[in-house]
């Protein structure tokens, strides 16, 4: 009889379920599809002749060094240049509080290891980033939602919940909040409200973590600032930032800033992870922030990402059917904005609508840790291009259109078949 | 009053241990200290002229696709690649029986969390690698060690140990070798053993983590099939690689065969721990072997490690005092070899010792998930000079023998203070 692995997997691995998304992604990849379901940066905004120079004169100058391996930390000088950088933003930070990551998942990763234990509970938004559901699974966390509206969290909610879930023994050990363009509901968190959070934070005694992968993407409105900056160092919020957004994906380099205690046992965590992020691609990072290359890059994909965010704003208002309840996000940044269709529709069913008609997109139930959400859909803007968008969100105004008309007469109350 | 992190961390954190060895590393940064307890590839095996011309390429032909996401089970070409070039050495896979990682510590860290919950053991050896026992204990996973001799781990004791073992109902996940050149103690597993390792897999049904960084670099005798080659693909075995040591390190790129399920789930997990490993240093290494150079290359290492090996062995038979019970091991090749000390006598003690006479070493104790050990150490040969080893082994030998004096004299009773 052959080996019956799933009597030697652990129970963590056991709980790993096969990503809905996934499957569904891989029906977006014909050519044919307009997809506005990744959220892929541009790679017209890669800067391939400047890194061209950079790994030259890198292999030439330091090859030997760079090709070894790196100090689970991460490279000082990586570090110090990302200070420097970070102080421009308001942020005041040592190297000592930063620790260089394999991109932000692994950051997700880190801060579900460092805290979560099975059934162990943190706040989210409903919704929130799917990369952040999966690692808080991986550990068997379990996430409580706590509903979004134009300005973010609704903290006054976060208060209750935390407090019902302690008298039930159950205090969570962290909010999770993504307060810039939130993934993926294009949403920003207002002043009053990240310092509401902190109020809460320090009452119950618990962290915050705040992901900030789109923040320097701000096509309108003005930056608030972050809410380890508004902490002042009291050592409530661990922030997570990632280059994959604003500079590239295929390194693979995020960082992570905090209290020097959870710092440290990360660094413990991630020696036993990784070991080490790669020097060669921090090497290079650095060389590229060093030339004070990375605010320009900045603002490039600025330009071109806050055009392509009109102009699907444009074709939402000119394509989209009138229905009530039928509305979507505006985000002031990002990469992404949000679809509500009216309560009585379902997304998930209508995508396989969508895909016979090449038009993507992700279900919002993906983003929900309860299971809600089958009447939303996520919308990427930052990879189609502009023609593209025009089309896509024609298409998808027809698909919902119809389905509406179907809703409406009661013919979507049957099980739909997967194609 | 500040927050209290310990509060917060989950039990798994709170078990992670600030490494020894890690602090004692520190120590053997000084530039006098001629250092034989680090792991190193020597960086004059890392082909900087090719890289070059590689990454030049590459970055004009597919910048645009390798700076962007990758999928998470790693790049097909490169795959492929690695299959034709593991067929050479008799290893039979198809690519979808292997997941790219970011080098073999995720390999450790993945097989540790997909297989282990808190208090299940599995088997390793007395010896046996440090990044192993990291990643199995930060998920509080128990290691089970079983002494090694010079045809490695003693598996008539495996098999006792696991009947052991399922009598008390804690029957082993998985057994953990590295069956060529191990880290720490350099030697080799005899084929007669792989053999009798499979059929325990077999009579227990249970898997062999075949950890195998280091088989390219043979500098003496005969190649002896990978375990995973003997299981004829009955999936008794995954096998882990990387290109660390072989190839480079910093790129952070290594490669994992094994039953299609197991590697599904793994490419589960990893979605979760950091999405995919960069796309841009897996293209270069793609592009290395399909140049036809990895082969050429790795001929050049063996080139230069065996006579580091030979120099070693020289020095030590030269320059070691005779004293009854000191030994070393004489691997065939890899980056280490392993001395033995009187069991009266104490290694991680004369370790401070040894800093002090500016030469360096790793504390066996380390390699020893029982505590055991402390009258080992492991030198590696792969990093420092000739010249470098000649000294330092003299250091060494004459640390040895003032030690050996203070232990008959009894004066090595008071607790050590560190320096």
């Amino acid at each position: 009889m052959p080996l019956q692995y799933d009597l030697l997997f652990s129970e963590n691995a056991m709980s790993f379920k096969k990503s809905a998304i996934r499957e569904l992604l891989k029906l977006t990849a014909k050519p044919e599809i307009i997809s506005f379901a990744g959220g892929l940066p541009h790679h017209d905004t890669f800067p391939i002749p400047h890194l061209k120079e950079i790994v030259a004169d890198l292999l030439h100058r330091e090859g030997k060094k760079i090709l070894q391996y790196s100090t689970t930390e991460g490279d000082q000088s990586l570090k110090e240049e990302l200070c420097k950088w970070l102080a421009k933003d308001g942020v005041s930070v040592k190297p000592d509080q930063m620790l260089i990551v394999s991109a932000s998942q692994q950051a997700l990763d880190l801060v579900a290891r460092i805290f979560l234990n099975p059934e162990d509970t943190c706040i989210v938004g409903l919704p929130t980033y799917l990369g952040f559901l999966q690692s808080a699974s991986a550990v068997r966390g379990k996430m409580v939602g706590i509903p979004l509206d134009d300005d973010g969290i609704r903290t006054d909610q976060v208060k209750d919940q935390i407090t019902r879930l302690i008298k039930e023994g159950k205090k969570p050990k962290f909010i999770y909040v993504i307060p810039d363009f939130q993934n993926p509901a294009g949403v920003t968190l207002s002043l009053e409200r990240r310092k509401h959070l902190l109020k809460i934070a320090e009452e119950f005694d618990i962290i915050i973590i705040e992901d900030s992968p789109y923040r320097k993407l701000r096509y309108s409105g003005e930056p608030i600032p972050t809410i380890f900056q508004l902490d002042q160092g009291r050592g409530y919020v661990v922030t997570l930032y990632t280059f994959s957004k604003i500079f590239l994906p295929g390194f693979r380099l995020g960082w992570i800033i905090g209290p020097k205690h959870v710092i440290e046992k990360m660094i413990l965590a991630k020696q036993g992870m990784d070991l080490c992020t790669s020097l060669f691609t921090q090497a290079i990072a650095r060389e590229y922030i060093k030339a004070d290359r990375l605010d320009g890059r900045i603002e490039k994909n600025i330009e071109l990402y806050s055009k392509k965010r009109k102009k699907m704003l444009e074709a939402l208002e000119k394509y989209m059917p009138k229905i009530e309840g039928l509305k979507w996000t505006k985000p002031d940044g990002g990469l992404f904005l949000w679809v509500s269709l009216p309560p009585s529709m379902n997304s998930d069913r209508m995508f396989y609508e969508a895909i016979k008609e090449n038009v993507a997109y992700v279900i919002g139930s993906a983003f929900h840790c309860d299971g809600e959400g089958q009447n939303t859909m996520r919308l990427n803007f930052s990879y189609p291009s502009e023609d593209e968008i025009e089309t896509g969100i024609q298409r998808l105004a027809k698909v919902i259109e119809k389905e509406k008309e179907k809703t409406d007469k009661g013919l979507n109350n049957v099980v739909p078949q997967s194609p």
